[in-house]
């Protein structure tokens, strides 16, 4: 997580220096002081208000129950800040279909308060085991579940483990300390920071679109084009075309650009963003 | 070539995940399914329908004598999917000056067919031996002569072989079978394929010039722009200046550069591209 | 320094390649040949006519004493060619405060010239000796001070040593022999190869922002971008609306970024640039 | 410790793989299974039965409050098995001088109920906190003390960290669960592991010496040598010279080796050895 | 392969030189001159006298037809030059148990002729498609079953592929060409080389054991010593015990060094070994 | 240079550790201190007395004029702390045939003062540039001809560079300072330090050999042994049979293993060394 963090950081705007022989990174913003700290820990240091503000996943700020603001989500697909599940999985051959058939059993996991919150929840009684690690290794000889974090459950599959439930959907988060949220300055600062941060998330999966169109295509061009922002529509010195500017996602381009060349669209170019605040 | 298709297909908007666990690629596109095969082996494959279309070099398409159509070229420079050429190479000090002198000979290469065909074509018997690798260190104790692939010559050149003839120009092409080239959908999904890798390829050796010219100027300023693409004028809100958007090759920008500077535009700016489809 | 000064070539448009078979670079303009020379004696050779033009450091003409001729300094803080310091320093707990305490004293260095300038400015007469590397071990065991290139100081820091003076202030230049820079036609391709680097070097450090404003608020977003280059306004079909284009510096999108949204600026997008000649 | 332990049983006769696909190594021996599992969580394995033995430290043993029999310890000083100290440490500049000081302090550790012990034998109040790793970072802005781990203590000075005061010392233990100690068939077994893996600690640090002496000259070259074991002394075909061979630590070699040349011992060869059971 | 025989060839005696520029190794023997030649082309260069002798799998023996002579096998085990099988291998749902369900099917493998003959022998028919590598992928897009090699068989298994037969067994050899063989100084040699290798393979899995015995327990101690090869006894100045010195292989040494301890045998020593010629 | 220093010095007896931290490293001997030094200032360090003793080469013991006392070659084969030369080299196609032909030249080096006496002694006179690495890219744009070292002159053929003739050969040499080597305890340190090293070199390069011989076959197998040293020779239990244990050049064994197993010895073990003192 920590270099997604620092690559989103710097796309932000923020540039982070870790050195080699310090654990303190060094920030270029003579406003902000910063600490690399383990996601598990963040929320609680965030609470005590060491603190002002961190980085952590949801899961931790519920493991903790750390009394925190969670001021914004931190979806950040390319660099692996992705969506996550907490899932029950058990092997293959496994009995175990469905929560009831925890009562009694062991499960090995890092969250084992989100576990036993999820026990409690359907009224199932089994002893949670802490696992510091290598949690998919511990079955079945050591425990007959787990509850693991995935992103796609290829590496599940991969130790031939089956899901049997999601128990905590989580994501990364930006979170507050509830003195310093009602702190106007570092209010705004934290929003300012976030703006930055969305805006370079946002970038990340857009890509900027250039094409030239002749008037009468015009209305066939911009029927292809996605309606997730007017594009903007410039005049050419020729008074017969104009020009167009968009941002789409660039997952779309490959559908909409022969889409595009089929309408007549020409010169078009498509270049990459940093940021994008719409 | 795995990185550089894999690269290219990236460029061109499908994101092609290789997996530790398994060879067989996730491909973020439900109407496609990939696997990573060898060019050597492609063409063959493709020929039978087990593949409906594939990327190979032309060299292959020829050894295999494989039944398929080639739809396009994709030379990609950046990454090394380059034109190539397979040539008769000799040590330096050998007598053998051109094909006439290979009868009789040991020659060692990777295309035994395209080889023999070549000897064929110049009347020539010679013994042709399937290397399987590190061709060009059998000469001149294993074999009297090579047939080998290379771009610039320059692996040859440090081997202190010297090239007799070329034998087969080849560069990567993208390859249909001739069944699935005649349906339809599958046709037009080739065709979307190649257009955008046909955009990324040629979005990589292009950039985007923006500049600011007054309209005493543009003249001038328009004679020093190559003459590849009309360029795009744009009005501002000063009526006395336009802007010029325009896509140039990368490699001639050093040279307009200080021409254009010399005609008095303003503002120059050079922004990297993803794709193009002029 | 020699990464870097690749990198800044690529990004001003000349490829130069290395081989792993040669010391000789190859470079794709038949204008140009290359050597790469360590930066220490580089001033040596372009003065004595075997190269025309080179790049090196500023200490390192001074410290050869090399009769040259430096045209343009080349400050590319992204990639290591930053501006540095010959600083002297001793270990924390050193007497030695300032030059005059080094009467007697021995100072190893590898810039002996330098050095020997600094301690006769200061009426000091002190043994020098020449350091081969790895300088900063050499007190107090062998040295009782040493003059050493240092960026940030971070790595005295960490090796326990107080700076005490500065020496000589350093940057990366450009250099010319005398008689080449003399002739027309050598001076005019060292003036375009320093304005594309220049151009290169700009466009690190600075973006580009897009964004479309109503004319009622032009002002305000106006009056909230830098007064660094007066942006472009380009006339957008919808006569109420303008588009603004216009360049600024990576470090202070972060400040103005929030503001231009307040200022009701819409559609805000930061896209990268490969070369800016403003 | 993974590698350390892995080549500690390569050295004592058992080859343990790991595959890159599965976390369960297999051992050639088929009278046992093998886990690999974090010394952290080792030791309540054991004690649960889960598994008849482990290696782990004694530090671990005593946090996690165990009740398994430590067999024997295993100091394999060249493989980082060493024995090590878990100390009371604190920013170099802190008024801290002995845990009377920590009353209502912070303290991160890793091991919070060693911790918390040491706190009750003398009579202190503090809140401990869990840390995740990175530990000497949290001083002094997230805690004012931490107990951390050290072999020689240049790790916590190099953070600029005082030690205050051992809290536990530790050393790797081999560890069974108490019901399989009973059982003579697994306590036999486990006791020869016990025998080979200390027959390659013993030899790791020693080595072999044989050396020719004139019969004349036996009682000065046994002078020399160091009383650990009796060395072997044979006859050799000439009746007035014997040979002895000789198992001593390779550290007082560099002192011995001169003595026995000048008390005329001959032939002197030092040879490597894989297991020594004196 | 190549790595496993310069070692061999390293432990036998003959250190052989790799140079980044060159692919002709370097041998520190003036009557031998070295090439360095993938297995699969070894044999037929020794068949045509290319080369005197050659060290290859008997399995591209096989495949090549090639008329050589087959001196000895080296097997060794250490590294990686293991005795392996080529295998019939299917996906493990495949409805396909014996070679006759072969008919009429697709065969992917590396060697062709090798499955070709095994059909033969089993009187069926099917296609046999050469596999430049990564054959285990081609199943079941491809090809309907593979033939390919394998060790342990858990390459296949993590491929999810199952085993259906084994067409042929194959281990390393040492080749000579058949007039080169019958030339008695070039037999000599090679005789030689394979006796110094054989002796380093023996080595490698081998270990030396001293220990010192009471006479009177003598033959309890020779009791528990493997009967491989008679010990080596030697008389030591104390006439009443006596030193043994003898060879065991290494994998017995955990069973045996407990006994010897029982046995009353003293100063137990395991000492490495480079070669052996018993 | 460092690599091969630290790992004599560990066979030697002595562990010495460097530090990511410092560039001070820890020997594990309180009589000794240790440095870091490159080998071109480590003589002019040991004759100031900063260092009582260094190990560097005679080069640059010559090169930097410093009247130390240089006590023992130590010629490390293995290790890369080889015999070398400096020579004299140029261009394969240059027309310097001898030292007579550089009257007038430019010649590049990093031995500027052996270069001159080499120049001085043929009567030339000739400017000797210094050069900072990489010496051998200088010819010919840079330079006419160079002063380099090596030791089997591959790297400078691969550069197609010919060596016209040796300026100095040269060994990696103890060295002390006059003033030490006059102070009796410090003299027997370094004496027994040598001793040390010279024993582990010797080591490096032989491998003791245990073998059992008939009375009858006794000088047979003795005139086979090289008469390096007397072999050890002791009776065994069998009255009829010796044991030998001798010690030999490794890269003899090829040839006389052979030649003792044609002499009727029987059990010949080869065993690696780690000291010889003969």
């Amino acid at each position: 997580m920590q270099d997604a963090t620092l690559d989103l950081f710097a796309r932000a705007g923020w540039k982070i220096t870790l050195s080699s022989r310090s654990y303190v990174p060094t920030i270029d913003d003579t406003e902000i002081e910063c600490l690399l700290i383990r996601a598990q820990e963040m929320a609680r240091y965030v609470e005590s208000g060491a603190l002002d503000a961190g980085i952590t996943g949801h899961d931790w700020v519920v493991e903790t129950g750390a009394a925190v603001e969670e001021l914004s989500e931190l979806i950040y697909a390319k660099q692996r800040l992705a969506r996550v599940r907490w899932v029950l999985a058990v092997p293959e051959a496994s009995a175990i279909r469905g929560p009831r058939d925890l009562q009694g059993k062991v499960i090995a996991t890092e969250v084992v308060r989100i576990t036993q919150d999820y026990l409690a929840r359907h009224g199932v009684q089994a002893r949670v085991e802490f696992s510091w690690g290598a949690t998919e290794v511990k079955v079945p000889q050591l425990a007959d579940a787990i509850v693991e974090v995935t992103e796609t459950g290829s590496s599940l599959r991969a130790n031939r483990l089956r899901i049997v439930d999601t128990v905590l959907e989580s994501a990364t988060v930006f979170i507050m300390n509830r003195s310093a949220a009602a702190d106007s300055w570092k209010r705004e600062k934290a929003e300012s920071l976030i703006l930055m941060l969305q805006g370079a998330i946002a970038a990340a999966s857009k890509v900027g679109l250039l094409l030239n169109v002749h008037r009468d295509d015009l209305q066939a061009v911009l029927g292809v084009l996605p309606a997730l922002k007017k594009p903007t529509i410039s005049a050419l010195s020729d008074p017969d075309w104009v020009a167009i500017n968009t941002i789409v996602e660039e997952a779309v381009v490959r559908q909409i650009l022969p889409k595009l060349k089929a309408a007549k669209a020409q010169g078009i170019v498509e270049y990459p963003l940093n940021k994008i605040v719409l």
